[in-house]
């Protein structure tokens, strides 16, 4: 027996979590016993507290704790275009660039054949309903630049241009403040072939 | 606003602990959101429950759930010899081990002038106290070796002695499965000045 039997507990809670290993947990739980207890139970408290209040929005279907999401029912953002991505964190990555003004639809997923993932088992037909009010002029695909992310845009393109609806893709080459030099031939091939006159 | 309010607070509290930046803190909550509800809030009570059913030894001070610990009570244990280490986690590297029979005394912490930190901040009074008893034969002083550690090792040693108490030392040396070529200066001068007859 080497630990006692409530920090085995959490030693085994904290492991089970993506990229914490076996040191890690030890070292996060010992944390949580040193810490005070008003804090401890502030972060048990924001774990129930997030799992009980975030929810998805019925139309974009981001993260949400209130419905229809802020971004869906904001007067300000633009209702002609719509940002389709995979994950909710991908809606968190395009907005801290405070750029885009238009709203999202959040796919929850990418086609992918081999592990069983066809357009019904991701957001695509609740994406074709949005399209159905004709307020939408844009549809931009902002997947992931990988074969899966790729083959979903192409699907939604062949499904959504003829509804007259424009399908836009992000663009894809070298990242700012990359070096030509470290770039993989993919991504150079594709810088090559997007070139643009300045 | 980037993210929703539940979501910022969780990944907040994530940031604050230790080794965890913002890109983990924000995959931790992303991935608590996902899990489903049963297993998030198990997460939770195993927090609450480790703060709550934990506490320190009266006899050791290590982390315990029962008082005395199951070290301290035991009657297989070597009664005679106590290991003195700075942390609980100590006390778990040591039972890995699983060859030392004897008991703990955990000193929460080490001596350090520069902190502020004098004998009557860390438990060796404590210690003091458990060797009146005429039980305990030899303390085995197993802080780090560092210059905090040498010191509290050092000082306990000449508060010990005239007690009529044996103190050691653990080893210093090079690491099994280690590399001469890579070894410091230090743990190189110490494997040679205590080097052994074979």
């Amino acid at each position: 027996m080497q630990y006692i039997a409530p920090l085995t507990k959490l030693i085994e809670h904290f492991r089970s979590l993506p990229g914490i290993g076996a040191k890690t947990a030890s070292r996060l739980a010992y944390h949580i016993l040193d810490m005070e207890d008003a804090k401890a139970k502030a972060l048990a408290k924001a774990i129930v507290d997030a799992k009980e209040k975030i929810s998805y929005c019925s139309i974009c279907f981001n993260l949400t704790d209130s419905d229809p999401c802020y971004v869906c029912e904001s007067k300000q953002r633009d209702k002609s275009v719509i940002c389709v991505v995979e994950q909710p964190r991908d809606v968190a990555a395009m907005e801290r660039m405070r750029d885009f003004k238009g709203l999202y639809h959040v796919l929850h997923g990418v086609l992918s054949p081999l592990e069983g993932i066809g357009p019904d088992e991701i957001k695509i037909r609740e994406l074709v309903a949005r399209l159905y009010s004709g307020e939408v002029k844009e549809i931009i695909v902002a997947t992931n630049p990988n074969v899966e992310g790729e083959a979903t845009a192409m699907y939604i393109a062949k499904l959504l241009k003829p509804i007259g609806v424009k399908v836009t893709r992000i663009a894809h080459g070298l990242p700012i403040g990359g070096d030509l030099e470290y770039a993989d031939e993919v991504t150079l091939s594709k810088a090559l072939e997007n070139r643009r006159e300045i």
